[in-house]
């Protein structure tokens, strides 16, 4: 009986109607999310912590915008190098990885059998599936970076796209929280605003995030809004203390 | 002639006399260095701008101070969240992808070999590697989440775990650029006795962290002291700017 698979891959079956419906955040979004949370987060709860201590806003201005820099450089260039070190750490345990299928064949064969053995593979199948991967050193290279070390191998380029997206990220988000400090002369109205200008950003930012990775939106929000709040609380605590 | 495979997974072939010598850091590693280099680098750099333009000792140790409190309730209560997300993403993922195996079983099916295709599997092995992972719903789910969607389930407790790691690790790298404002009474004395501990600290830190994933330690220390200096510089001159 001829088999349907035996030459080639067969025609695709039909799926779910609407395709299928999984949530796998691009990195980028995953770059936005990481810069904005910290950027509404840090600069904010440091603006409300020193109005606690400090009663003046062009010193919270200061300050805030001082962080902003700090955190948008070190976040920026953090994330920079980050996407760089894990480049450099795919090409280096490729070549390891290549060597090693050099060097001792028959083990990195045995590799391979003991990771298709774990899903079922017995017998003729798994020995004949095991000479199908390892008969094309490239593709036995991929299948072991992919299968044993679980390492991807990192888009050219994702390093400076990455560095501009964070750090851009938390420049937006940290110029929210301080822009009634800038505008208001007085401390407590700007605090009063500031808070109800980030606890909107924060609510709205927590939405479109879980909308983003297919969770529950209104748990989202708010679990972003405590954070943020918590941060502040902690911040004018610890000012309070210190400053007092 | 009998093939080793036929029973089972045959016996394991010697490797490198050393082991295998791969990088993986693990994610209490990957914490650590997230929450020590921004702990290191941003209240460094925040403490440094406010030198520019507030020359008070008592104030820049109550923005740092407010600053590392709001910096470690963020990062930590995010990594929780994080990880959290990550463990309902799972959860949420695996119970579609299972749905699909029952509704859409031959389509699923043909991702298997499509999967298995791409790594030089044809004709009968393709076809008897493939009924042998979907011959186990909850091995043919797994295989699913691993190689198709690439989603690894999380450790249990992961959460709590990385938000301690990484809020400790930004307070500890905090209080160290800190320290001098505190302890000496003049604002340039401590700003300079801040960038050489904090340069030390973010050497060795930089040395440790390529050790960790198998890169250059000259090279990795460099960066980041590199990375902490660029911040402070710009945060010291945005303070300049505004304060001034």
């Amino acid at each position: 009986m001829p088999s349907p698979y035996r030459e080639g891959l067969p025609p695709q079956p039909p799926g779910p109607p609407e395709g299928e419906q999984h949530f796998t955040a691009s990195q980028t979004v995953r770059d936005l999310v990481i810069g904005t949370a910290d950027g509404l987060t840090v600069p904010f709860a440091l603006a409300a912590g020193l109005s606690g201590a400090v009663a003046a806003n062009p010193l919270i201005v200061t300050a805030g915008m001082a962080e902003i820099a700090a955190g948008c450089v070190a976040m920026g260039l953090g994330g920079y190098l980050a996407a760089r070190t894990d480049a450099q750490h795919y090409v280096t345990e490729r070549a390891r990885e290549e060597q090693e299928t050099r060097d001792y064949p028959e083990r990195e064969k045995w590799e391979v059998s003991a990771l298709l053995h774990r899903y079922g593979l017995r017998g003729e199948t798994l020995a004949r599936a095991t000479e199908a991967i390892a008969s094309d050193r490239r593709r036995w290279v991929d299948f072991m970076m992919r299968f044993e070390l679980e390492i991807a191998e990192p888009a050219p380029g994702r390093a400076a796209q990455s560095a501009a997206t964070i750090g851009g990220a938390y420049v937006v988000g940290g110029l929210i929280p301080l822009a009634p400090y800038m505008v208001l002369a007085e401390t407590l109205p700007a605090l009063a605003a500031s808070c109800g200008l980030t606890g909107t950003a924060l609510l709205g930012f927590g939405w479109l995030k879980a909308r983003a990775t297919g969770l529950p939106p209104l748990r989202g929000a708010l679990q972003t809004l405590l954070i943020g709040g918590l941060a502040a609380a902690t911040a004018f605590l610890v000012a309070r203390w210190v400053g007092g």
